[in-house]
């Protein structure tokens, strides 16, 4: 389930770049600091019958934005993604699953070193899952929350 | 300029892939063991007018494929991707391009330790460079080729 208050929000997250709403990921649940997502197997096959390795790294990355919706201050920060590492375990021959989720302790720990300093990392390793339980690829990633530069227009819908 | 002997399966590359396709990446170059490609901005930007993400990611994981073509047998080995890092320098505000090669020697010795073994890992680090000669992003990726399993037909059209 998708919490109200984060509809408008999550749809932008997943339609507004035509990159990633081409592969047909899909958001199956958000709530405060924890939201799952599926990457349909069709129309990202390789020419093997496999998940293509670029939709699976979407998978990946994409929970940079995602967690920043149920976690962080949307109209005082923006995300950014510095460097993601991904390891291709076994071939994804099903729906792929992620699940990405951020304690509270540690959200509000990089909001506020963000808002003392304009921007603060934040690691995240993240299983992707096949509908056996595989996990099929592991992505680590480093992403940042900057304070909004003066001037900019937050681009998330705000949060009701 | 692309050899003639390879243009049937650079298109194959390029092509076969819907979630390669659709990004609108060109092959540019192609000689033995060399290619130059392009990822164009337009239909790869995000929300903020930058190159998405996952689009430098294919601009740098393709290199794989496109490297098999050119230096290695591609009707006795099929190449796999293994592990990739990608690391967001600079944003990216233009066409970005990416050069890949191997050695002869190099190649040599990948072909001849797959013959021996069934596979082969190797190692390239790719700079994506923008119009200004910036480089925008650094991909470290560890691929594979494969000898063919047994009654696999080799999924590249074959080079004449």
């Amino acid at each position: 389930m998708i919490e109200e208050k984060y509809k408008l929000a999550a749809d932008f997250a997943l339609t507004s770049i035509e990159g990633i709403k081409r592969t047909g990921i899909k958001l199956v649940e958000m709530r405060d600091r924890y939201a799952k997502l599926v990457m349909p197997l069709e129309g990202n096959v390789n020419h093997i019958n496999m998940m293509y390795a670029g939709s699976l790294f979407t998978l990946g990355e994409i929970n940079g934005g995602v967690i920043h919706i149920c976690a962080f201050d949307i109209q005082k920060f923006v995300p950014i993604v510095k460097e993601i590492n991904i390891r291709f375990r076994r071939p994804a021959f099903t729906d792929i699953t992620v699940e990405v989720s951020l304690e509270k302790e540690e959200a509000d720990r990089i909001e506020k070193e963000a808002e003392e300093k304009g921007k603060a990392d934040f690691e995240m390793e993240l299983n992707l899952v096949d509908t056996n339980g595989e996990v099929v690829s592991i992505v680590k990633g480093v992403w940042q929350i900057r304070t909004m530069p003066e001037g900019m227009e937050a681009p998330f819908p705000k949060i009701q």
